[in-house]
């Protein structure tokens, strides 16, 4: 029986919750009995779990040291001989065990497989004295529809999840290039939400339990964020690695759609071409970003997936010129929490005062039509496909699905329908390009989101994040290195709602329920210029930190 | 009123033909009296006309000598100050004249504003003692569905023809580039036939006036080979370009769509984006291709497009390596004419006689699938634009335009069957470039179609080129310097059809129709390896020519 026929059989014609139980079960027995964290610890955790690992025992200091280490120190380590990839696999494997434990941040654990590769790769390298790749020894934490052969994948649905059969051209290229998998992460139901429940549970976010990891990729943000990873792969069709980042204070990148590999991706809608979901990674350093990136571009994923862009990843010296930085603050449609303007106004001043940089005010340019035609062009169908799908595996629909799909934004398109929709698309597009040269910027900093992570299942506002999908303008995040201050991020004056979306992100500010959330920024530039994305946040984050 | 007022106002209730009998009147009033051709000639031609312009006495000894010229050669000349803007734009301009009265291959005729511009070009280069830029004084035929500030465009229909306020972005960059403008060209109702008819007439095949110019470019295609063009710009969503250059005896290429610029262009579906037409050159020599591209892509088109993807034309020096050349003979599904046979035998004897290249058997991959697959992307909504575009202008349908749209390749499709046609097309690029690789070549020499050019009115197989449309493989034709010759194309025995497009072709063929008709080939790389096009297409006419 495959895993699929397995999954739609669990309990007959059980309830969801008895089906998504097992699920969860399975899951928790992966996890080795030398793992599992004291009862007193899982029943009254602190908001802030990030201490936990260190505190709990469970870890050597050893251990404890390696999962400090970002993705670039891993790999220069293990290829100057003073790291093993098994030592780094186990460390991080069982960091993500006692993680997944507070957060529910993976669905599937398989730390036995990940230290047999890298036994295998330890070998080599003794052999042949040096490594197999650029990401030898890497562990990397992969989200869940991503397949890896032998593992839980899922396209977003109980229906679709499998017991994947080979490698996506994602995790093929990364196996080649050294990287060893221990973890699936965990991804919300349809993969559509910038939060993650799924069958697998609720991701926490470790700074604040309270608050949601952010989505899609909030396994993998969570697991990041908690240092049971320190290099994991998101996808983003709009904002599933930038929220999710930001919400945990951790580095992402969505990439110019196309230029890196998601071929073989579990997916409910192919060939829904409207917009592309990018992939890229989930991080904790400006400079694992680029080391993956030039990782897998260094792959030529175009040779085997002839739908992906040959643009290479230029990174420019910015010694040349002045960096011209556009500071947003606001889309003209939702204004962001205190916490996130608290942040913009100490960007935009740390700018300021810098020699280094000039400064402007971007002004956005009609973000609302543009995140309009974005929320219409992921369901062309109305939302059919997905009605169809839950039905199908007797899954009960998540409120936060019911929301993306639902009228008026959704609709159902004949062709000609779907041809106008484009269009509008392209048309907004073009003017977004002019407009853009009219700003006369090279980047701009924006927030990633309306603010910081949010509560429990109430995010229902993308365009921080979606805009740039629907343009495919590069953006990455960086931690400020603030966090929601209940002492100092509140209204100095009863704010004005711009919008019923602004009204209603306005309802959901209470300075106490974010407390601790970390407080990030989004740098984005042109389309392709995903190196210079690279490069000025670089800039942006040093000036910052200054 | 306006010219689109004007021309739905013709006649009021006139029919189709009467209103395109004053489109026609319209333009040949343009037309001055001077380069009228004697009715001697106009009334009892010879089916090769292309000797005309030398014979009529309209044109002098030096205007024919520049028009012999290639786009290199001009631009060489009026750089190195031996020809003037306005000599050379006046010598094609006039021989245009006579092109179009004995191949129906304009749409508009502004030869006075073409001096005018090529006047101020000269007066530059007199002032400043340099060009422009790359094209200065280039006159470049235009075809109608670019719009170009002032003449007339046509998006393939009455009903959306236009006197054009403003240019496209592709002729606006030829025009920054010191392009000269003096015709608009003929294409087919719809643009959508391989074949040149509209309400402006049939555009003829100057080497046989009896067979098609082809189509969608074949206004480009007739008037290049009448030599009232050195240049032409020409559109290939499914062998536009490829088919006219190579029923004419011309070069064109179609590069990977979306590295040339497109906005702006007349069309009819805009936001269809299944499959995307190019934008390339239509001319003379091999040289000319390269000349064109390398200008175009040097004016940086991405910067005002966000469609245009930054991919720079890399021509390599083939001098490293043994170039891998794959011959397909044919496609599986449709077997070409004894003439195109002939070349194809020709070529691959003198390439496996040369130590500068390896020759292997190509074989196709599915290419009757591909090509239904294409079929049904052009038109997913089944036509009903076409039908209701045809209505609004009270348009009679063409035959041709009948069949493109006609189930059962063409069908009516909702979001959710748009999204599963778009999928079955990536499976099949996916599976297309394993097999690619399989086959161990870098670039392989094909029919540009399944035979020469064409009778009128009977052109309804387009895989030849279509096919790598839909993969989006770059593809360029050149002249193999042989013509179809009845005493030698015969079918050594009675030819058995491989399918029923089979027995249509065969059915077509009859030596004596095809007379002189040029035999072209064609030359296929991967995507983005346009470059790779050009370099090995020199060196395989080079050999073939030795």
């Amino acid at each position: 029986m495959s895993f699929k026929e397995k999954i739609k059989g669990i309990g007959g014609n059980a309830s969801y919750e008895a089906k998504a139980r097992v699920l969860r079960e399975q899951l928790e027995a992966k996890i080795p009995a030398g793992l599992k964290l004291p009862p007193a610890i899982l029943e009254d955790p602190p908001l802030d779990i990030t201490r936990i690992p260190e505190t709990c025992g469970l870890l050597t200091v050893q251990e404890l040291a390696i999962t400090e280490l970002d993705a670039t120190a891993v790999c220069q380590k293990i290829a100057a001989g003073e790291l093993t990839a098994v030592e780094a696999v186990t460390a991080f494997g069982k960091r993500a065990a006692i993680a997944h434990q507070l957060t529910a941040c993976l669905m599937d654990f398989f730390l036995d497989e990940g230290i047999k590769q890298a036994q295998q790769l330890d070998e080599y390298f003794q052999k042949e004295g040096k490594v197999i790749g650029p990401l030898h020894g890497l562990p990397i934490s992969v989200k869940s529809h991503y397949p890896l052969k032998g593992t839980v994948g899922c396209g977003g649905f109980l229906v679709n999840m499998e017991i994947s059969t080979e490698d996506c051209d994602m995790t093929s290229i990364l196996r080649s290039l050294g990287a060893v998998f221990y973890v699936k992460t965990n991804q919300p139901q349809s993969v559509m939400h910038l939060e993650s429940k799924s069958s697998y549970g609720r991701v926490l976010n470790p700074h604040n339990t309270n608050l949601t990891a952010g989505g899609s990729s909030g396994g993998e943000s969570a697991l990041v964020a908690m240092k049971g990873s320190c290099m994991g792969v998101g996808t983003d069709g709009g904002g599933s690695i930038r929220c999710p980042s930001a919400h945990c204070g951790i580095y992402g990148i969505r990439p110019s759609s196309r230029t890196t590999p998601t071929h073989g991706n579990l997916w409910y809608q192919h060939g829904q071409d409207g917009v592309f979901a990018s992939t890229g990674p989930m991080c904790r350093s400006g400079r694992d970003m680029r080391l993956f990136l030039e990782a897998v571009l260094g792959a030529n994923p175009s040779l085997r997936d002839p739908d992906v862009l040959p643009i290479p990843l230029k990174v420019p010296h910015l010694t040349q010129k002045k960096l011209r930085v556009g500071i947003m603050m606001h889309d003209g449609v939702v204004m962001p929490h205190p916490p996130t303007i608290r942040a913009l106004n100490l960007v935009k001043e740390k700018l300021e005062a810098s020699s280094e940089v000039e400064v402007v005010d971007y002004i956005p340019y009609d973000h609302d039509r543009g995140y309009s035609l974005i929320r219409e062009l992921y369901y062309e169908d109305g939302g059919a496909t997905v009605r169809r799908l839950l039905e199908e595996g007797g899954e009960d629909m998540h409120p936060l699905t019911e929301w993306v799909i639902s009228p008026p934004h959704v609709k159902n398109h004949d062709a000609a329908q779907v041809w106008k929709l484009r269009h509008q698309r392209d048309d907004y597009r073009r003017e977004y390009s002019d407009h853009w040269w009219s700003q006369n910027v090279d980047v701009i900093v924006c927030p990633p989101f309306q603010g910081t992570a949010s509560p429990h299942d109430t995010t229902k506002y993308w365009s921080y994040t979606a805009i740039w999908n629907l343009l495919d303008y590069p953006g990455a995040v960086f931690p400020t290195g603030l966090v929601a201050d209940p002492t100092v991020d509140i209204y100095q004056e009863s704010p004005r709602p711009m919008s019923a979306a602004d009204e209603y992100n306005i309802s959901l500010y209470d300075a106490a329920i974010f407390k601790g959330a970390p407080v990030s920024l989004q740098t984005v530039s042109r389309r392709f210029n995903d190196g210079l994305v690279l490069a000025a946040q670089d800039v942006i984050e040093r000036i910052l930190q200054s």
